[in-house]
């Protein structure tokens, strides 16, 4: 067997570990045979293999005899059209590009189908866990109800970072000092990143393909101590979850904080973990856990789809649908006031509340704020977030309140 | 394309559990034709396709047209026959025996291979939880260093309960009495069902093929109520443990009752639940957990196992080399003393241990217990357990001793 000869689009920290292993390891099958980056000399490494060619001309290297594109430039431009043009010849193309995937995978598979190519991305959700492999051999045989994953390392190093009683600002700071972090981390902290996962987890858990723009992600950054603080004191604590559920036919899906037992699987991810959660009809809940990101992690994905490539393992096909969100979660909330204290505002709250019928479970005003910035809590049994939002209009329109509430879904 | 046609053999729990999902899912391309048990009138029930054949004549199912054998029935004979026949005329099995591939596996896939059939297992090791697909497909790029698990769900249930305070007999009675436990536990609690899974994985994870009965299991048997109490003091409780290890060629693996620490993966599982970690060389620990066993998750990695037949995915096919079990781990141990106090006993102990330069890490004795039925804990420093067996030797020989002492590896 001739062994699958491979490029490697984008030499960063992934790429660089992705050539690491091929030539430490040496897996059977698989040639490293092309490396293309832009201003390629400055990538150059010496521990490669000495007859590999480094290229900063994409066009020759699409051009090539190679057999695999390994994409791992990342984001749609120029991205999408390196992998659009190496399938449109007939290659085969493995990436860890989640954004690409979500937004364009099925037409991209489509592709792949009618050219004789194929596309794995075993590297695109929780780097080196195994999620994408399980529910496409291991779990396919259930009926998934229900997702929820920590699927963003950068937004768990800062939260579980918080856990600890640190603000967010300093956290973000030392995060994006270790690299965990972007220079503009907004899709990782406002959960663009974490909603392109789950688009990708939910059409292959729950065969469907919905539009990952329907789902409005929440930012972790106005969380704050305090939230830690209460959220303790309800016995949890806060992460960034991505969860999706299907449940009568109605397809409910949310990214965002929420507070999470401290007892619960969610609550054990620390710094850069990912973990996911999957609930089958038949085998309940199952859970991954390891390291999502970095270099070495992400790699072993990719090198992993590779070795399926070259050993003939294809995925199980199961058509998708097309599908819309149309449903909504009704869980208890957690909702966090900052007033300048003045009578009545406890029983504007409960009266908006009230009126539309949603149930508080408990009111928390720890001692030792200033009456100019005052931090309460009230919680609320499972209802809808629409109703909660209409019932905090009027509330939030209230002079005292210096910020907007803050409310996080609780679950249980 | 023409639907897989499928035989179950065993209509037990999982046998029934299978037939349920295939009935009320109805997967693409899979069509349950026959079942094969015993006495099989007394199966029979009315919730299946009408069209289906119910037989007690393994012969007559295994002559007809069916295309996947799915064996459930258990064991070495008959199954391993009905399975080696099957292959042999050129048919597909799926199997969630692990005894059988433990023991024989290489041989039957090499059968299956020569006469253009596939053999899957999915179902053998942690049931419900894709175990064996994730180390297949999602980290067989990776070079995995380590594999810890909890493999058997009956010790599991038994020893999470004797963490809440109770003894071994009555939880052992509960567990019978739940259909957790059989009538005789033995394969269970004395760790030859996991030593079985452990084999399975040792091969699939480290690509080393053993012989099993190189592993000489520990039984859970010997855990009293005061171990858990010594261990909650230690910071650890107790676990049925599994655990293969490759390191400098080495290779070590052991099973049976060990201390784990209560913030470790391993302490999270409670009740039925199994849970494995693989530690790779390149992505660090990957952490899978979920139900390991019963009826419907057990069903699900088998229906999963037949739709990836039905669509055509091949396993990535890395070859095993034999090896032999030749490393020894080593780690902390905890060694529990039941004695008739009287002078010396631990001048005498401490002596032995020095004898074989083992560092004592602990000398723990609570108060309590009576002076004639006493037990006292020593731990010790990272060593040899055949070390530890040679300072023991003399020790266990002493009138005083009123049982065995229980040695126990620690997890750290």
């Amino acid at each position: 067997m001739r062994p699958l000869r491979i490029a490697i689009f984008g030499f960063g920290t992934v790429g660089s570990s992705v050539a690491r292993i091929l030539t430490e390891s040496k897996p059977q099958g698989l040639e490293l045979t092309h490396v293309f980056n832009r201003d390629v000399t400055r990538k150059r490494v010496d521990w490669t293999p000495a007859n590999i060619i480094w290229s900063e001309d994409a066009d020759a290297v699409l051009a090539s005899d190679v057999d695999v594109i390994v994409e791992l430039a990342g984001g749609i431009d120029p991205a999408g059209s390196w992998v659009r043009r190496a399938l449109e010849a007939g290659k085969s193309v493995v990436t860890a590009n989640k954004k690409l995937i979500a937004f364009h995978g099925i037409d991209l598979e489509r592709l792949a189908a009618r050219k004789g190519g194929h596309l794995k991305y075993g590297a695109a959700v929780a780097g080196g866990i195994p999620v994408i492999p399980g529910l496409e051999q291991g779990l396919v045989g259930d009926h998934i109800e229900r997702i929820e994953g920590i699927l963003n390392g950068t937004c768990n190093f800062i939260l579980s970072r918080m856990q600890e009683g640190a603000e967010y600002a300093p956290v973000l700071a030392a995060a994006q000092a270790k690299g965990y972090a972007e220079a503009d981390p907004t899709e990782d902290v406002c959960g663009f990143d974490a909603r392109a996962k789950l688009a990708i987890l939910m059409r292959l858990a729950m065969r469907v393909q919905i539009d990952p723009e329907e789902i409005t992600p929440r930012p972790i950054t106005t969380v704050t101590a305090v939230d830690f603080s209460y959220a303790r004191d309800l016995g949890c604590t806060i992460r960034q979850v991505a969860r999706a559920e299907q449940a009568e036919g109605r397809l409910a899906a949310t990214v965002g904080p929420m507070l999470v037992a401290l007892r619960s699987p969610l609550a054990w991810s620390q710094g850069t973990e990912n973990m996911v959660i999957a609930s089958g009809r038949y085998g309940g809940d199952v859970v991954f856990s390891g390291h999502g990101a970095g270099g070495h992690p992400t790699a072993v994905a990719v090198v992993s789809d590779l070795l399926a490539l070259a050993h003939g393992s294809r995925r199980v096909e199961i058509p998708y649908a097309p599908a819309k969100i149309a449903g909504e979660f009704e869980v208890p909330h957690y909702i966090r006031f900052l007033v300048s204290d003045r009578p009545g505002i406890v029983a504007a709250i409960t009266g908006a509340l009230a009126g539309e019928q949603i149930n508080i479970r408990a009111i928390l005003q720890k001692p030792g704020y200033p009456a100019d910035a005052l931090p309460f809590v009230v919680t609320v049994e499972p209802c809808k977030s629409s109703a909660l939002q209409r019932a905090l209009a009027s509330v939030r329109a209230m002079d005292c309140m210096l910020v907007e509430p803050l409310d996080l879904q609780m679950l249980e």
